[in-house]
């Protein structure tokens, strides 16, 4: 292969939700959204690029098998085309990709958040792309909130105005440092693919719901709350923002039509124990994206009392702990699976 | 006792919900709401009250026992107040109450709508009150809901503007023979009390969610929907509206705090289920009050259709069915039980 780069990313957690486009392939979301970038060193995707004049097809493995991926295939070709002005050579070069996921795909955490993070910080590596802002616009293309998991710490993915989403991109709020004592305590409940994909959830609630105008006009009054306790580490409104962001999305999916379920009665259970600990003083904030799987925002000092919580709930399966991550990453050093992947598709 | 009167009620069964008061002790509604009042041949509640001079404390008999009840002793005192110009008489005399549900009141079923529907019919007819317009105020001011159950086939209640509440009452839209092929059939998933309360749950909702602007807007839209489909026997809009609108509403719960959820896995397997019983074709509306019990409402021609689906459903209890009924009325002849408690109650 002519240019080889890897990268790695980990997914990110909303806590004010991106749920609805305005433009369905440059993902233009209605509302800015803000999130925590988690961890990559408990859970990540690891993606190695390969460009060479020699392919003349793209190649996508995932998770060790050639898969034909219609997203994928889209995002390159968005991607070729940004880059053909400064990097022309990059775009007529044929593309291999290997990604994997150190956690399951289908538990319902943000996989293309993750995935489209690395691929793209893989490819900008690649066309030599260092700005953050195009960085964050070429993941954006792959996955709305791909856009904030190459931002490090907290990040907020402004929406932007402009047709051609050249104002859509995320920024950070602030470093991982800033407040590196959070944590996710993410709660499995089912490990089930989605009968609902996120996409479709949000397709329908932005076209059907007569609810989503208000979630959109409190939604943007969030944001600056949101903005505010994450600058002064005000864990109390953070937590109580997340938690009424969260209901206020899944409140659109159930008001679209066909209504659009994804939590069920653990998730439900789950809320609640949350409130109760909660009574005393605030400890913990939960959100729940595009599936049933609880993410619980606690701060370090409290993990055990949430964890304590989520162990008396039955039907939650598994739990994984992430802090605060850094951001997408390029790695040094060679990738034995991908050489073999190059053996085996590239012509000689 | 020197006046007895018995009377009739059965629940109704909104199809566009009231949720949300705009006053607490007058019972005054943010929106319209329409509905269609049971069959009182499967499901009422039967209510005697005797007036006395000799009698010094109101006595209230639910189900046999004596009870104190707040939400009665409160509507005893506004309905007095109510009468006391045109017939000072009755609203010097105590009160008696003998009440009874045949059907469990804890079960989710509004009982308190068929209750204090039948409380007012039987008091109206005590101070020969027989105008229908005040007959739904007198039981508005027991609990919202009775006003539409006042009245018979299906009533709109309107919920004015005037914050006495001389302009909210319910009116007929059309009569029990207009539609008499629908039927209600009510799916019992649990008997289980509920947490929140209608009346707890759509004060916090009207108080604290976003999105409940959005609500009021659709409902009012929603109304003139749903009259047309009434009057026209249009099957297929009515479904669609009553669905739209019980998810409008329970989505208004979820966004409220800290959040109300009153549908369980149950319930949502009963709504997805609908959805596939209707998608060759609409025969099937469902509309879930404050409580995860579902009310599917069809035509009586695909009644073993809705009942085969909910036969498939783990969880359904019990199947009730109730067609369209006449409304609260007075029922003639000596009640036994009645005269036991007057025998108990009433000073010689």
């Amino acid at each position: 292969m002519e240019i080889i780069k890897t990268a790695v990313a980990a997914p990110n957690i909303a806590l004010v939700k991106y749920w609805g486009k305005r433009d369905n392939l440059l993902k233009l979301a209605y509302n800015d959204s803000i999130s925590i970038t988690l961890d990559d060193s408990v859970i990540f995707t690891k993606t190695t690029v390969g460009l060479s004049e020699k392919l003349k097809k793209d190649v996508i493995i995932f998770n060790g098998k050639k898969v034909e991926d219609e997203k994928i295939a889209e995002w390159i070709e968005l991607a070729r085309g940004r880059v053909a002005k400064k990097a022309p050579e990059i775009a007529e070069m044929g593309m291999l990709i290997v990604t994997k996921n150190n956690f399951p795909s289908s538990a319902g955490i943000a996989s293309s958040a993750s995935g489209f993070a690395a691929l793209s910080e893989a490819f900008c590596a690649c066309a030599k792309i260092t700005d953050a802002k195009e960085k964050s616009i070429i993941a954006r293309l792959g996955s709305g909130s791909a856009s904030r998991s190459v931002i490090g710490g907290f990040s907020q993915w402004v929406c932007g105005r402009r047709p051609d989403g050249e104002d859509s991109y995320a920024v950070q709020l602030a470093p991982k440092k800033h407040w590196d004592e959070l944590v996710d305590v993410i709660a499995i409940i089912s490990s089930a693919k989605k009968k609902i994909s996120s996409k479709e959830g949000m397709e329908n609630t932005a076209k059907n719901s007569p609810l989503f105008a208000c979630r959109l006009k409190e939604v943007n009054e969030r944001i600056g709350r949101v903005q505010k306790a994450i600058l002064k580490k005000d864990f109390e409104s953070l937590a109580n923002e997340m938690m009424r962001d969260s209901n206020s999305m899944h409140a659109t999916a159930l008001d679209s039509w066909p209504p659009v379920f994804y939590l069920n009665d653990v998730s439900r259970e789950i809320i609640e124990e949350t409130h109760k600990l909660n009574e005393r003083g605030i400890v913990a904030g939960y959100t729940f994206d595009a599936g049933p799987n609880a993410h619980i925002i606690c701060e370090k000092k409290n993990l055990q009392k949430v964890k304590n919580m989520l162990l008396k709930v039955k039907g939650v399966k598994k739990i994984i702990c992430a802090g605060v991550g850094g951001g997408s990453k390029i790695v040094e050093g060679e990738n034995k699976e991908f050489a073999k992947f190059v053996k085996k598709y590239l012509p000689k």
